[in-house]
């Protein structure tokens, strides 16, 4: 029965998963939960609208909101089976805050509401653990005096350290029982001290005053100014989730766990994880004890473990994925305190997607966008050679797969900085915390020392798709000598060694590591994803090597082939660099004719590989200098010649070569004499070019292959400019036409990179085939970014400090350089409706950009040959999600 | 009487100006001359309806073309006198293409048609000359042949060449009258042995020839090309006009001349000009004979001087604007050849526009829009001291004002070459043709020995506004030694001279140059502009001086305010080092310390100059190794150190600089570390800055003076970046409010200069008081053009080769980087509605720039102070054009 006015207070059996504008996110969860029947220890919640009503009652109870939490409670006792206050069997329940958008700054969980003097003992009886009662009642009054009363948390941490020190020991579990009830004491006796109270026995007056806490803090600065800056509305407000306490550490028909409704490594249909009799959820988490493989629960605690059994079955079926449930037994009572969907690998998502299709459990569709396609992108990272034989020094847990070689680091910054710099390193710890996100992002792969399969490391590692060792017993990290011993061996800082995720292995030094082969259920799933995709999915190559490899992984061509890489080849080099430094036209041409044959056979073995499908290949594009030596080392080795004598023979051509390169240096490389603009006042580099591309094209016409080249050119920012660069190309193809008598099918097309592309496209597109977005280039002229500055010396601050929300270079920036696409794709089919559209940047591979490249109508994405599997999925979720 | 069919063919006297469609764009001013009652040689027109004709005819004259032209060749014989063919006294006439829209490719002017071995003796008596006669014979057959009769022009000149070898003269006009009847013999014979028929000898058919020619010139493939390009419709086609040729040496009652109807110099209401008695235009052109004043006409031909000097009047009224006259005397009839807006100096152009208004000629708003704004620019030129006493080496004639100082060159490649790199040249030459353009636009003045006032490089120097001395006899110009000898003196090239175009006087090495005082037309004027304009003038000024400066021109305060520049200062760069090489915060705090008096006080004395107007301050914009030493000049420092063990006590410290310095160097700075990106990493520097600004701001707050700092935040690409940026000011600001008492009237806003911030304009307005356009980085951002490297490597080539329309960091692209500031505009508007925005790159005060802003709407441009009066007057004149 419902007192009078309005309703404020819920049983969680009253309300459902969709009711969060008044039970809160947190609540309505709960709600759900209990309404599938899940045995969720009960509890109730108070409205958002009792919220409300208290702040604009001036912090008032609203009218009814006592009498109505009186009448739950009593319900909460009657089916529980505890009561409040009873020195016995005593009710403890938790209190929570919880909005219907999760928020920062609100009030914090407190637990054991309702310990009192005379519970506390009760429960001792009950549990039998003094320490852990007592400590518990000490995390209490600490807790709510801290939230509730005000009284600054750092008061009670010196007690603690007091006795902490007097005892000699150095973590909190240490501590005595005797020297907890002492705590305890003495917590009391401050609370009186700071607050001229004493602390509150009365649970339901704790009860009343956590609930006043929790609407308090909806109005403290952080909740204001989070909610100004994220646009949340002020009248929301928060709703107040009271829920009975359950303890596994009431004897042997008790006990605590975490699993998982199947492998998380693996995706293998079978329960996977552990458990411990007679404990509490945290003795799980923190390590303390070793914890149990479930399976042992059914030997143990059968009647539970057969209900929990059902349980995950029923909750797969209800979510439709895997499930990661954390549960409670209490004297042979299952309780289910929080299920979730289970963080998988990469591998265990695709095996699990595929395998709930086949159980007809899922759509493919809802299969396709289970899957997240960053993770996959980390299944075909490398694996270690079988065929190498190796030493393992030292075994620990498999916790994510795939292997890994680099070079010791033991702290994250480090990690950071270094991985940053491009140098492949793995973070060796005891054991990592939140604060080590930033490190295991940059790092190969990770290493520690303690924790289980889902220790921080392990569960972060996975997300990740990164290779992780945990709980390498073996492994004795020193941070301050800055080494470790593994197994016999000391390895310093600096030195490399290599992890094994799907094994557990630790090796010193390199390993060789091979390239994975796509599974089974990946290829069939990624057939999925082809049927579905709008977007054509093409490879970034340069050899015809990654030709092949963008072939094996689904590539439809090429979409962006660097000429310029070819030009770096030790071989090649030094007559790339007498064709830069020609004094004179004829000069030049005497090196592109050497050039030619070269270029030609490049060329022809990438269209070789990609027959039938387009090859676009880029002219070349960056600044002559690149290629020359550098001017500081030059004036060196002068300098050094003149002061010391020797080698003089050799002062004249080095004055003469640095006077060249000088000529050639630039202020601002990435803005300056490069891409089109060398084409158009070096025509004669362009036309070997081209003729190398139409060359290679006959001959493979001439021999029957099939080819599409698509010549691009790179940094068109008038049309003139690739109006007058077309014309080269496309007399040189004339040519080339004439004199083999092979008609070629080719196109030329422009990259958008500079912002004024983008704008006047419809000028462009008038002599393009085909537009391809460099959006790496875009990015730092939309931004004003130089990529090799801004990201070592800024970028990343900015995305630490959310002035960024993502580093643009990594996931397209869709407000900003987003529009110019936009812009380019509406401007340029105004002139050319069927013009062909792609993206050939570093976004190409990355999913939240292949969603924007769908929305904005693109042909397709091109990307580096290891990401075409994860594109190709993208571009089926963005399909599925966009229609 | 009219033939059957379509009229084809109209006599000067029955068209008008505006039949351009049908006359072509000559043929309608010929017509408008002639209505207008001048005197102009009679002629007609064939219409361009003719032509199109002829073409669909596949070559045919067209029905009664012929007849109609020969009706009108009848009239006009009548009219004049004289008879085609006629031994005696014949008609000679000149044959001309013109279309609608000027183009280039078209068939030549063809002169003296109606020559032959008759009339040319008949024209002999008629002169007395037989040389000129017989050389205008040459001439006529040489030219008719190579346009008419398809015989290359290059043979003939292998005849002329012969015989001036024989004669042993150089130039053409010194071959024999008896040489020049054997070589018009030869020309004849050329023509028969090249086409196997005999020149034609009747004058009729000559005419008809040349009329084909004409038609068939519209169908070159110059001229498909060119339309093509410029989209000029295929079917305008062109007219023909044939005009009576007279002959101002036909003795001493004949002559011809060129005038101005006011002075082209200094504008004073007087006729000027030049005039030859019994001698032909090019004689005066030629400069073969030195001309006398047009004075000396009223002497000598009194009747024709009475009628030129009505006439003068006439077509200023006419036109409303000086005119620029050609004119031959026949026998005592004037016959006005040509008549156009007359070319003039800035001074000129506005006393001319001055008086005008002030005779009731033109209306205020015309006056204004007839002022070239670029030109009035360099009135503000410098001029040389009065109060210097300087040795006057040698005069030549004033031929455009103003004085300049700098280095001599002789060729205009190197001259181009020397000022883009920044240095101050005189180019010296003999005389000036248009292919030493591109030399006078980068000199700082033009010194000629040879030519009068309306030389080649007094004209185009007027119409530069350059300083210029022409027909300097004092001056021997030896370019291949490249030297010139000047009165007694011989300056080699390098050495530095000084000229004053306003008295013709030449200086030996530099002289004190002092700034312009504006004249009182040109304040009036720039009076006008004011009532007239929407855009304020602002300017960019970075000293107290050039506050100054900008007040006294007009500015109505300070659009940019370059902090950086304070800190290049001599006696603070130090401290800056010291500054930006901090190791810590506190040692950087020290140093700021000390810069935040000498900013405030550099802040105080320009806010006080601009009292009552804004000042808009950008904070640090540049990378900070600016202000620090070369790293290439410290290694090779530190090298010589080690290898010669000098001064090894510094091998410590210069090392430690290097490294620091190498930490700091960035791969393209432009887009590297600078603006809001060090605000936001090294907030104490912007802190301190402010903090500058707004004590500056009390002080004079205090003292009564009324300031209004606005503060602009360099570079920002993101809303968050001002936000955060704008959060510190304000912080600031409100310290120093508390601390001082004073309230402080300050913005805060930001520059709009990369792309992201247009494209993002509404949510960064959100955060600005103002937007202000920095165009020249934006440029560079939107084409992805380092100015440093793109105005040296390719740019030049770009415009000179008509990929780009003009330098885009000099006049704004407007169909590219416009469009952004368009964007810009409409998005930050849309949140703001008032929001101020105003642009101050250098295109602030660029008149074609200037015009887009006012379309745009923006509310003000700032631009250097000497260009502030070119602004007022161009933005009174964007909205004269636009409304």
């Amino acid at each position: 029965m419902v007192t009078e006015g309005k309703k404020y207070v819920y049983a969680f059996a009253e309300g459902n998963g969709k009711m969060k504008s008044i039970l809160g996110g947190k609540g309505a969860g709960l709600a759900e939960m209990t309404q599938i029947g899940l045995p969720v220890p009960p509890g109730f919640t108070i409205s958002t609208e009792a919220c409300n009503d208290y702040i604009s009652l001036d912090g008032q109870l609203p009218q009814g909101l006592e009498s109505q939490v009186e009448e739950y409670l009593k319900r909460l006792e009657d089916e529980i089976g505890k009561e409040f206050g009873d020195p016995n069997n005593p009710l403890l329940v938790s209190v929570r805050s919880g909005a219907a958008v999760s928020m920062p700054g609100m009030m914090d969980t407190i637990l054991n509401l309702g310990l009192n003097d005379e519970t506390v003992e009760g429960m001792v009886t009950l549990t039998g653990d003094k320490r852990f009662v007592y400590d518990s009642y000490r995390r209490f009054i600490q807790m709510f005096s801290d939230v509730v009363l005000g009284v600054v948390h750092y008061r009670f941490e010196e007690i603690l350290d007091k006795y902490k020190r007097r005892q000699g020991v150095e973590y909190d579990n240490l501590i005595s029982s005797e020297n907890l009830v002492k705590v305890v004491k003495e917590y009391k006796d401050l609370v009186l001290a700071a607050t001229g109270s004493a602390f509150p026995m009365d649970p339901k007056e704790q009860l009343l005053l956590a609930i006043r806490a929790v609407f308090n803090s909806w109005q403290n600065d952080r909740a204001i100014v989070y909610r100004r800056i994220n646009k949340i509305p002020d009248d929301l407000g928060t709703a107040v989730n009271v829920q009975s306490m359950v303890f596994g550490n009431m004897g042997n028909d008790s006990g605590t766990g975490v699993v998982f409704t199947r492998n998380p490594s693996t995706g293998e249909k079978k329960l996977y994880g552990e458990y411990l009799l007679n404990a509490q959820g945290e003795d799980v988490v923190a390590g303390i004890r070793t914890p149990n493989d479930i399976l042992e629960m059914g030997r143990e605690l059968p009647i539970a473990y057969e209900q929990l059994v059902g349980l995950c079955n029923r909750l797969e079926d209800h979510y439709g994925d895997m499930q990661d449930i954390e549960f409670t037994v209490e004297r042979n009572r299952l309780y289910i305190l929080q299920t979730r969907n289970g963080k998988r690998t990469a591998r265990a998502s695709i095996k699990i997607a595929y395998d709930l299709v086949t159980e007809g459990k899922l759509s493919k569709g809802e299969a396709l966008l289970r899957i997240d396609p960053n993770q996959t992108g980390h299944l075909l990272h490398r694996n270690i050679d079988p065929n190498a034989s190796l030493e393992v020094v030292t075994k620990g847990l498999p916790a994510s797969p795939g292997a890994a070689s680099g070079i010791v680091v033991f702290c994250a910054d480090k990690a950071e900085e270094m991985g940053n710099d491009g140098q492949k390193v793995i973070l060796v710890r005891a054991e990592t915390t939140p604060d080590d996100i930033h490190g295991m992002v940059a790092a190969e792969g990770i290493l520690t020392s303690r924790g289980g399969m889902t220790s921080h490391a392990a569960v972060v590692a996975r997300g990740l798709g990164k290779p992780c060792v945990a709980g390498a017993d073996g492994v004795k990290v020193d941070e301050v000598k800055g080494l470790c011993v593994v197994g016999n061996h000391t390895v310093n800082e600096g030195e490399v060694i290599s992890i094994d995720g799907a094994t557990g292995s630790v090796y010193l030094g390199p390993v060789p590591l091979i390239d994975p082969e796509l599974s089974h259920e990946f290829q069939e799933i990624l057939c999925w994803a082809d049927l579905e995709r709008n977007l054509g999915v093409l490879a970034n190559a340069d050899t015809p090597e990654d030709a092949q490899k963008a072939r094996d992984f689904g590539a439809e061509g090429i979409g962006l082939c660097r000429t310029e890489h070819m030009f770096f080849a030790q071989d090649r080099l030094p007559v790339v660099q007498s064709m830069i430094l020609s004094e004179t036209k004829s000069e030049r041409m005497e090196a592109l004719q050497q050039l030619l044959p070269i270029q030609q056979g490049d060329f022809y073995e990438i269209l070789k590989v990609m027959a039938g499908y387009p090859v676009t290949i880029r002219l070349l594009d960056p600044p002559l200098h690149e290629f020359l030596p550098n001017p500081t080392e030059l004036s060196l080795e002068i300098q050094k010649i003149k002061l010391t004598g020797r080698n003089k023979e050799e002062l004249h051509d080095l004055e003469e070569l640095l006077r060249k390169v000088k000529n050639l240096e630039e202020a601002n490389p990435m803005l300056g004499h490069r891409g089109c603009r060398l084409g158009i006042t070096f025509p004669e580099v362009y036309e070997m070019q081209a003729r190398a591309i139409c060359q290679a094209a006959a001959k493979l016409g001439q021999e029957g292959v099939d080819v599409y080249p698509e010549i691009m050119i790179p940094l068109v920012g008038h049309y003139r400019e690739l109006e007058i660069m077309r014309e080269l190309v496309v007399q040189i193809a004339e040519k080339v036409e004439k004199e083999t008598g092979v008609k070629l099918k080719y196109k030329v097309g422009t990259m958008i990179e500079v912002p004024r592309a983008a704008l006047t496209a419809d000028e462009v597109a008038v002599h393009a085939d085909f537009f391809s977005f460099g959006t790496n280039d875009l990015t730092q002229t939309t931004f004003g970014f130089s990529r090799d500055d801004a990201e070592a010396k800024f970028i990343h601050e900015y995305v630490h400090r959310k002035i960024l929300p993502e580093n643009p270079f990594v996931e397209l920036d869709q407000e900003g350089v987003g529009q110019l696409l936009e812009i380019a794709v509406r401007k340029g089919r105004t002139v050319k409706p069927e013009l062909k559209v792609g993206i050939c940047g570093e976004h190409g591979g990355d999913p939240s950009s292949i969603d924007f490249c769908h929305r904005t109508n693109l042909n397709y994405v091109s990307c580096s040959p290891f990401r075409v599997p994860v594109a190709r999925l993208a571009a089926a979720q963005a399909k599925l999600r966009n229609g």
